[in-house]
């Protein structure tokens, strides 16, 4: 099994090829950054993990270990192999964008997961689709009782990572968020890299 | 004011346009039917009622009376003004769809709230996007402590109703779902007419 290591840099995107069960490692290399996740059929980018489709799917709003990732056509694209950190992640919340940024204040142009994904998409010659909501890895948005979500640092450590296998031929975009408003890659506010290796 | 009812037939979709300001009274007529509920900006319909960006908006996953709707580009679409129903509606799945019913077991065409959708907003010569996540009303989905999720009943009554405002120039389309394998419109697992009035 060859591996190489691949940097997603902070607060941009990087997309990559998976064939069908090829697995991919994503890393939370310095432990405390939310990386936003995407997945498309590689024949057919209108075919994309959604996480609305998703949540009827498992019966939950969270990922465990061993799940199936399914698309709009509520076809496994991914799955869930292995997970080191304590297993919070997002299938609640849209990536940012130049609004949600606007929102909280900003005034110029701020990066945004949204503009990372197609930025990263095109890298590879293709044209991004209408976003979907990602899979935002390690973003920690626990939900009370009374349905009040909070926006909160992650649990996870340096070098956990989750680990992915490709369920069909897929295109896979990550976007290293590049939110330094709210708390929720760290306390800091300091967006870093992170990385993923194809194995 | 004057308003006149339009129905919605059970099984079926049916969209309308409103002007920003007008309001439209989504009536659950007799009780237990959820009605999938988009809306999308007028002028450009790939801007459309987001709840993923709504959940963000509102940190919280319900909607309660006063709220904003917003769209993908985080702009009020349309607001709840009066909900006459205890206020349970679901923000969190999908429209069902053909794929839906066959990992159900059905193997001819069924009926789905997705190509209703399409149906509906054909029948105003517009061309459906891409189908964004609905908000469905009077669908009722607990959301467990431990994130997962059940299908159950609809907790409204017959008559009651949501008031919507349109917050821009939009048109607004409704499903009355056809599901009729699993009890989210009632134990009978008889879909049936709503009905909606632009007041």
């Amino acid at each position: 099994m060859s591996s190489s290591r691949i940097t997603i840099p902070a607060r941009r995107g990087k997309a990559a090829y998976l064939d069908r069960g090829q697995q991919v490692r994503v890393i939370n290399t310095h432990g405390q950054q939310v990386i936003d996740t995407w997945a498309f059929n590689r024949d057919d980018l209108s075919e994309c993990m959604s996480m609305e489709h998703l949540r009827t799917a498992l019966g939950r709003i969270a990922v465990h270990g061993g799940d199936a990732l399914v698309t709009n056509r509520r076809r496994p694209i991914l799955q869930l192999v292995e997970d080191t950190s304590p297993g919070v992640h997002d299938t609640l919340l849209a990536a940012c964008d130049r609004y949600r940024y606007e929102l909280l204040g900003w005034t110029d142009y701020h990066d945004n997961c949204t503009d990372n994904l197609a930025a990263a998409l095109g890298e590879l010659g293709l044209a991004a689709p209408k976003p979907p909501s990602p899979w935002n890895l390690f973003m920690n948005i626990p939900v009370q009782p009374d349905g009040r979500l909070s926006f909160e640092p992650p649990v996870s450590q340096p070098g956990d990572y989750v680990l992915l296998q490709a369920e069909m031929d897929c295109v896979i975009a990550f976007s290293a968020c590049p939110q330094d408003m709210v708390p929720i890659n760290g306390v800091a506010c300091t967006p870093t890299e992170a990385h993923f290796e194809i194995v």
